[in-house]
């Protein structure tokens, strides 16, 4: 029953991520232009989808690694390094998300990191290489001892959910400051919801939606790696699979 | 000892939670010309202090009732009131945060309800009132079966906390948009971060602080009140200090 559930929702939260990643890329490409890396507007444009791709989606995927059944029996160091890879990916996206927008800054004199969303959005990829780095070093490489890894576990538990969750506010303020610069002048403003806006605010609720799918999933207990000695009623289903 | 932690967190977070509203005051007080209730954009400014001292501070009171270690032993039905109590404050706070700026608008002739902001923030509400009613229908009246509060009680726990993340990302975008507003013909700009810039930004980072400290007392197992029937260390603890 929790199986089954899982592959629906997984489904589901495959199909909405996608829809999060090519709503952004829609969004950039139809209402400014599409994208380059030469500093110009077109640099600042991979911004929010380098940021939705890597922050909330791959971030959401990685994050979702143990709650795969297969995860679930046998050895947990390969799904371990699954985790760690794919939020290394994850991060990869960020950074160049990051780089995008300091580029498009730099080339055309804006000021860096003067914004609310920009304080929130920076403290939250510092928090994101803090959690990576402390969960490769004490959950991946083998030194650590037991005794410290369930300290800690709870709280790389939390602030997986807590980075996931600030990447949220990051992306809501994003969506709004950039809306409030490019309908600034226009024709139709931003109050007449013209259809950028309409398409934009929807692409945020969107990803506010996934968010939340993926933070439920994380904790129901129902689809958690059953801890070390724990038999359950979900193990004998995973041997009858194979 | 866990105890002891939560008064000291308790303390911190209250305090937090002070600040974050004496803060808000302080920011529509010194940089826009304080609060009034006759539609003009004193109005306005009673929306983000409502707000933050509602949806997030006291909603975050409301939610912690069950962590009192008081609330560990006897009766739950005196601190179901107490939680369903404070709620309803919140969310009292909250509508009138929403008349706040529906006010202002209608008589500034301004758009309701455009921006991603104001659709999060609007959505946010929503399900805090649909949680507060069925909350209030399911578990404090006494007609639902145990069967329908085991099934919603997880569901309740988790919107709990996710109604508190979409609160901060509507926060947190509401700020940024005050700020590109109020400074956009400033002869400091926002992107030279005058005073009010880095007071209303550093306001914005505290309501962020406190929400993640809430959220993790709110999660930390060794706070919960143990389920119907299970006796733990604590709970001889709290019979000594009788």
């Amino acid at each position: 029953m929790a199986v089954r559930w899982f592959y629906l929702s997984a489904l589901t939260l495959s199909s909405l991520g996608l829809m999060c990643i090519l709503f952004t890329v829609y969004w950039m490409q139809s209402w400014h232009g599409g994208f380059a890396w030469d500093g110009t507007i077109f640099t600042f444009n991979c911004h929010p989808v380098l940021m939705v791709a890597g922050m909330v989606v791959l971030y959401s995927a990685a994050s979702l690694v143990y709650r795969l059944p297969q995860s679930w029996v046998g050895s947990k160091l390969p799904w371990k390094i699954v985790h760690a890879a794919l939020h290394l990916m994850a991060f990869i996206l960020t950074v160049l998300g990051l780089v995008a927008v300091f580029k498009y800054h730099n080339h055309a004199n804006i000021a860096n990191l003067y914004s609310l969303h920009s304080w929130l959005g920076i403290t939250t990829v510092f928090l994101f290489a803090c959690q990576w780095f402390l969960g490769f070093a004490v959950f991946l490489l083998p030194w650590a001892s037991v005794w410290l890894r369930r300290l800690l576990k709870p709280i790389h538990v939390f602030f997986g959910a807590s980075i996931l969750s600030l990447a949220i506010a990051s992306v809501i303020s994003g969506i709004n400051e950039k809306l409030f610069f490019s309908l600034k002048n226009a024709t139709k403003p931003y109050s007449s919801l013209p259809g950028e806006a309409v398409f934009a605010n929807s692409t945020g609720m969107l990803v506010v939606v996934f968010a939340l799918l993926v933070l439920y999933i994380l904790q129901a207990s129902s689809w958690k790696r059953p801890e070390a000695g724990v038999v359950t009623e979900r193990q004998p289903l995973m041997h009858e699979r194979e």
